[in-house]
């Protein structure tokens, strides 16, 4: 069922996700969409700012810093399982990185069909730089809010956390 | 440079975000990785919850959400500015709801090329049905944390998005 319709009518503007609540709507959803608007903005500007600075992506930022945690290096499933995307993105971020120089993927003595993935001396020199510029990052965007508030924020959604974890799902 | 490394040295646990930082990290970073974590658990619950329930996709509900907004429609490009994501993904979800009879594409007196999408009654029915279910699915993972709390959470994040509005870049 198709018509003629005049655009201008609709709305030029485009709000955030919490504005796409009404008040009649639970304070629970303001709640989480506040919340989630909050992590999409700081995200998109960390995104940005890697991009512009550094010339890479959060993924690859991302998984930079699982390696770091591991230096013997990890197998792509891990990896995959610890930041929560495909494997098939792992391997075209592995292939970006290792070009790069940044990452090298070393056979496995035990299990001739996998390698590990770990940082090259320069991927960490890398890192290095791009994690301490992101921390000052982080540190900025939060700086607005005093510092008590920034400490109850932190326990608060420490306790959210552990309230909501035996309500998920065996996914997560 | 690559050697023959045992795997089984390597970590077998696969934390989540916030236990990647150490002690000797930023309180700020720390906040802002257990902030990402909360809203990665409720919506990769989310995720899982309409895709098991209602066979749908989040980025699927956020369009109809979208579009209940806007009963005359909205042209795709304004869709894609609200939703935060491509074109291309726009294009491809109204394919496959306009497939199901969820929204359909309207032409627009003024502008031969392009098209509104809106809700059609079958798909207002099915979303009404799919936010009241979201609604209570928030409001269970957020109830166990006692309302002052909740309260004290949703003034503290309105606050921090105020003061992290100004630090953005021209794209937010």
């Amino acid at each position: 069922m198709n018509s003629i319709i005049d655009p201008n009518v609709a709305s030029t503007q485009y709000p955030d996700l919490e504005s796409r609540t009404k008040p009649s709507d639970q304070q629970d959803l303001r709640l989480w969409l506040r919340m989630l608007s909050c992590c999409n903005l700081i995200e998109s500007e960390v995104r940005s700012r890697l991009r512009i600075q550094f010339g890479t992506t959060l993924p690859r930022f991302d998984m930079m810093a699982q390696l770091l945690r591991v230096p013997q290096g990890m197998k792509m499933s891990e990896l995959s399982r610890r930041m929560m995307v495909t494997n098939g993105n792992i391997t075209g971020i592995t292939d970006q990185l290792e070009k790069e120089g940044l990452v090298e993927r070393v056979k496995v003595a035990t299990d001739r069909r996998s390698s590990l993935i770990r940082l090259t001396p320069s991927g960490r020199r890398t890192f290095a730089k791009m994690a301490e510029a992101h921390e000052q990052w982080i540190h900025g965007l939060f700086s607005g809010l005093p510092e008590a508030q920034r400490l109850s924020l932190f326990d608060t959604l420490g306790e959210l956390k552990v309230t909501i974890r035996p309500q998920l799902g065996t996914r997560n």
